[in-house]
């Protein structure tokens, strides 16, 4: 398949518009524009451009909310609960990471939490903008039904993601860590599935529970770790859910239903370092930190040990300079969603690349 | 191997009374006595008395100091810095805990870091005494090397344990995820060891990072769920140690050395659920959340599912009533030392039992 170099400033900024012409104001269309694009600026590209079409498919058939003021519905000096009100996933989180970082300027750290919701994209998104020069980032959402407790026949929960992101001195800025809580990424399996390939085993489960590589028989995703994964996920529906008051998970509705919204929960936490130590000094045993481990001996054959979200910040690097890589498909997809609502496209096709 | 049934109010004060015999305060050896028993209570044994002995001898031969005076040395509303100077990593938990629901309780959250520490024992203990009846709470710790980065053939961290609570409900009272981010506890090993069994294949490592089922070849352990158990490591890491300003893993004491403090970090935070929203109906939430957990259709043969800290929150209600179960070798060594300090632990014998 072809794919094409696209200037991530340039996409962004189409994509901007695309939802500013679906009747987002300009500062949400541009939340939601930055999300998706920083997305495939570090190649985690389930969560990227690929959404434009299912987000405005949502907001066109109401499963998006345009109307929703996402009102905080409780406050104290570190605390917020925001009802998204069936809103955008971007727009909430945006919301809510503001209101956390200027309470945790103050106070020294805070918590918001969102009922209510939509899809919220890429947990490090979240994490990393919360965190800042001088805080520690933290963001969990739960998502669609996907996962069951360790020997179920029935979801229970989605593979709830989360992220927690610091900058590690001036080295290393995004340190993220940033995972869902099945054993692989839904995006993994269905790029396996494009492409013919059967599922390893112990990724999936068929409709009675039991381990499947055949992806027609694909009915749940298996926990990380098993019990503790499943652990990890009550955690983020603790954090999310039961603080926010919102929908429990077995209630929430599939996201890629048009018509209505996910009504998923998010929490957004931020710890301010000055709370605890000099900012200068924590940033300076953390680079340390990270220089020791990537010193760290190697089984043979093995590439050097590498901080969690180090290959993502290495992309972005990459993508800045030399375009986001948007395959042939997406970018057709995209060229015809822009002439829909008026806004050229035509920039997408401009530089072919063998880049992968 | 015979077992014994004893009396976990009468080993708790057992336990107390040795700790008190080795120059510890009434408090203090309160604190460590309750760590221990409750770990035996909730059938975490490598977390119970089998620990006296190594506490004790840590103590005697100064690597669990017994002079310090666990300084608060950097503080705020809702933040604390303890530096525990190589004492007891029960009574600096302790100091933490009751600093933490303290600060939780006027400002809505805290979360107290401590470096310079010794082994905290088991996680969920300190996460369930800072969550009480209305806060969600949260401890972990950095422990001596045991685990790489994956791939890597030296170690660079230990399996970092963390674990979250909460009351959910009057019916579900010890909501508890507690968890090694290895792959297995050490314990299972040490378990397996003893039993002269091997070790399945994906837990541990040899000296050349590679798998191995032999166990005089295991050299350090893999991390659960490869990279994601890694960056949830790490996130232990940032939280425990960078906020505390403690000594990086690598260069942590190994626990099992009597002269010298592991040194290891930890931190214990507490979020009050009031600062978020009504606490009955969070626990009534919680509360229907688990009895829809409990209805969960199961693969056959399987048995309900279960909330996490439910087998141990059974086995405590049971241990209450009937006794902890202590080896014979175990029983036997406690009353030995007992004996050396001048405390009678003929009762640790009274009781033969055929439980497990």
């Amino acid at each position: 398949m072809k794919n094409y170099a696209v200037d991530a400033e340039k996409l962004e900024n189409f994509t901007q518009r695309l939802f500013r012409t679906a009747g987002l104001s300009d500062a949400d269309a541009s939340a939601v524009a930055e999300l998706l694009v920083h997305a495939d600026l570090r190649n985690v590209r389930s969560h990227g451009v690929l959404r434009v079409a299912p987000y405005l498919d949502k907001i066109e058939h109401g499963g998006a909310s345009l109307r929703s003021t996402y009102p905080v519905v409780h406050e104290t000096p570190v605390s917020a609960v925001i009802d998204a009100e069936g809103g955008l996933g971007a727009v909430a989180g945006t919301k809510a990471v503001k209101i956390a970082r200027e309470k945790a300027q103050k106070a020294g750290m805070a918590l918001v939490a969102v009922r209510n919701g939509n899809h919220f994209g890429m947990a490090g998104h979240w994490a990393m903008k919360l965190a800042g020069e001088d805080c520690i980032g933290f963001a969990c959402s739960t998502t669609d039904l996907t996962m069951g407790a360790p020997g179920s026949r029935e979801p229970f929960l989605g593979n709830n993601p989360f992220a927690f992101a610091v900058k590690a001195g001036d080295k290393y800025p995004e340190f993220c860590v940033d995972m869902a809580t099945s054993t692989v990424a839904m995006g993994k399996c269905k790029d396996l599935a494009k492409r013919g390939k059967a599922i390893p085993s112990g990724w999936m489960l068929d409709k009675d529970g039991n381990d499947t590589t055949d992806l027609s028989k694909c009915y749940m995703m298996t926990t990380m770790a098993g019990h503790k994964g499943f652990g990890i996920a009550l955690v983020v529906e603790l954090f999310s859910t039961f603080l926010a008051g919102g929908v429990l998970s077995p209630d929430i509705n599939n996201q890629d239903l048009p018509d209505v919204p996910e009504l998923s929960s998010q929490a957004f936490g931020c710890i301010r370092i000055s709370a605890f130590r000099d900012l200068t000094e924590f940033q300076k045993s953390a680079e340390e930190y990270i220089d020791r481990l990537h010193k760290l001996p190697m089984r043979e054959g093995m590439p050097a040990a590498r901080y969690p979200g180090e290959i993502e910040y290495g992309n972005k690097q990459i993508n800045r300079r030399e375009g986001v890589v948007l395959p042939e498909t997406l970018v057709r997809d995209l060229i015809e969603i822009g002439a829909k609502h008026g806004v050229d496209g035509s920039f997408l096709k401009q530089r072919e690349t063998d880049r992968q």
